[in-house]
């Protein structure tokens, strides 16, 4: 009988998904209690919970401490956690649910120390090429894994169904697909199918960004995900998966925010004024309308060619990139095994527990190799 | 620097998906040389190739060897097999690529000796609901691991994605799905939906088997598709998957075999006299036709009701499973997080490239938890 198998986690930002990744590992302590997570550190933006001798924090009551007044203690510079990390017993998994740059700067530092690394931010992966070399050369050196399902369509199998076509020797051709759960949502409702495939318009679209982001589709500021920066992440992340070493900045991404709206300063004064560009994006629509078409805002890589792109493209009405509902996200492998009939993966792409299934089930798979 | 990972390989039947696990391993073997497959066993149904010392077989002339006078040795009794592979130095994964019951019923006799088990083979997970209880608590005691990913959708992430909610506390619902490659083709061909969702007939049922047979859709036997006992086990084993410890025998499976038909010897016979009866399955389609419907062949698991089916069903013709093609497979898990818009996994689920892939994604992975 195999022993119970042990490993510590320190976990940076507890809102949002790391509320969930919390909840998720706490359910998993009761239902299986042969998996140890040990939590040994929880950071806010400004304060940790932690105690030197490593005592694991009880994951229940963790967000109530992390709101007692004398029991956190100040954030500790980015060098002493690493140091903290490295000395405890059994190995760390470091969990970041933060969007933080600097601290995605700093994953070779833990890695290169044999501490683990599991995220759902597409930051440290869709950087700098040289950051990414940086980040699994250090795991590689570290003997540490690194985990990042969630930094690409959520909780959805895509991080790892393209390592699996890596390491088997599949050879992918082409990705594309709809990367954000906002875009999808705003063309599947811009841009209308019938159930019989008649392409037809559908409300003006800047009141359906309005209401995109009453409804949390988009973040707080929809340019966040009109500049199509957020998709461009991805592509790259997939890219780089592929083989292809690419820059962020190297690739076409059409940006949806309308050049004349490019120095406004608040979100709401974006929004204000956003109506004025509304006959720009019917023409858009109608064009694709009048050929038979849907239109949708879609990331592609193709492999073969070295070819990214991210931006509007049209799409045959039966298409299942025409066919997206609410802000689900697809995303279509064609590979030389899978030949003429792609691989698709379909589902929501967002959303806290769904983004943290990707975050723990990585947690399970690292103490499952290194535990 | 993590020392390189080793691991002991015994395969069961050299040919079809057998074949491609061999260059797929001989492909790994060269591309990655930190991941130390050694081939020490491997045999076919009536000869093996394995060595008193273990030493390694040349993957890339296994084949070869196999079929060389005075190199192979006689089959070993099963028993003797686990005995030859308990004594191997480096822990050992047994991929059975056969279709044998009698393999897959010795699958605790490895297991409880700490050796994994890795095999697109359904007849296990889908054999009484003992067998299936008694290879998991094999498992367990003797710390082996096992992967049968290509039991269900060949190289699809099926398995991993059940598992991953399993352990990661979601609640699946429902699962339903496309689960014949063969049973697909013949009814994307059959009850064919045009781009505009027009719902529409195809040519003759009976006609459709024989081309769906010479292009090699369908088992040498079509009646083994037609049966629907393939798609059957393919839902038991989800379904247990779910929580369900259902037996094979205890859900409704529709067979499209003619009821008069099946006293019928040869399948060249059957074949013969299919067409007296394609005016009846013109009326299942017709009468899916006239409500707008179109008629499919699948599986379903309904968790919170503990029901299970598999048989013939209408769908509205914008639903991803009335639009599928070629032989694709298409599965969708409704599960707790994943909310109203279900997680929907599609493409091949047959064939040996894909199917091996899913074998040699399960070696892999556990020679990172073993090796």
């Amino acid at each position: 009988m195999a022993p119970p198998k042990q490993i510590n986690i320190a976990v940076l930002g507890p809102e949002g998904v790391g509320s969930h990744v919390l909840s998720q590992l706490s359910w998993i302590s009761t239902h299986h209690p042969s998996t140890h997570f040990n939590l040994i550190y929880l950071a806010t933006i400004d304060s940790a919970l932690y105690s030197d001798n490593y005592k694991p924090i009880d994951i229940e009551t963790a967000l109530t401490q992390l709101e007692t007044p004398g029991t956190t203690k100040p954030l500790p510079t980015l060098h002493s956690l690493a140091t903290y990390l490295t000395n405890a017993p059994h190995r760390v998994i470091l969990a970041d649910n933060t969007s933080s740059d600097t601290i995605a700067q700093s994953y070779p530092l833990f890695l290169e120390r044999g501490i683990s690394i599991v995220t759902p931010n597409k930051k440290a992966f869709s950087g700098s090429y040289e950051l990414w070399r940086d980040i699994f050369d250090a795991a590689r050196c570290g003997g540490a894994l690194i985990g990042h399902e969630s930094s690409v369509g959520a909780g959805m199998p895509i991080i790892s169904t393209m390592r699996d076509f890596g390491i088997t020797g599949d050879r992918v051709n082409r990705i594309e697909g709809v990367f954000s759960g906002a875009l999808s949502f705003l063309f599947n409702e811009f841009a209308q199918v019938t159930p019989y495939s008649t392409v037809s318009g559908g409300g003006r679209w800047s009141a359906i960004v309005k209401k995109a982001r009453e409804r949390g589709y988009t973040e707080p500021d929809p340019r966040d995900d009109l500049n199509g920066r957020d998709v461009a992440r991805k592509v790259t992340i997939l890219a780089r998966l592929a083989g292809l070493p690419i820059e962020l900045s190297s690739f076409p991404v059409q940006s949806l925010i309308p050049e004349e709206l490019k120095g406004v300063g608040s979100a709401e004064e974006f929004l204000a004024r956003l109506p004025e560009f509304d006959e720009r994006m019917d023409e858009e629509r109608d064009s694709a309308v009048k050929a038979g078409k849907v239109l949708r805002y879609v990331g592609s890589v193709d492999v073969v060619r070295r070819k990214v792109e991210v931006g509007l493209k049209w799409f045959e009405p039966h298409d299942p990139i025409a066919r997206l509902e609410g802000s689900d996200n697809i995303i279509s492998f064609h590979t030389k095994r899978y030949g003429d009939y792609p691989l698709i993966i379909r589902g929501a792409g967002a959303g806290g527990s769904v983004t943290a299934m990707g975050v723990t089930g990585d947690m399970l798979r690292i103490l499952d190799q290194l535990g």
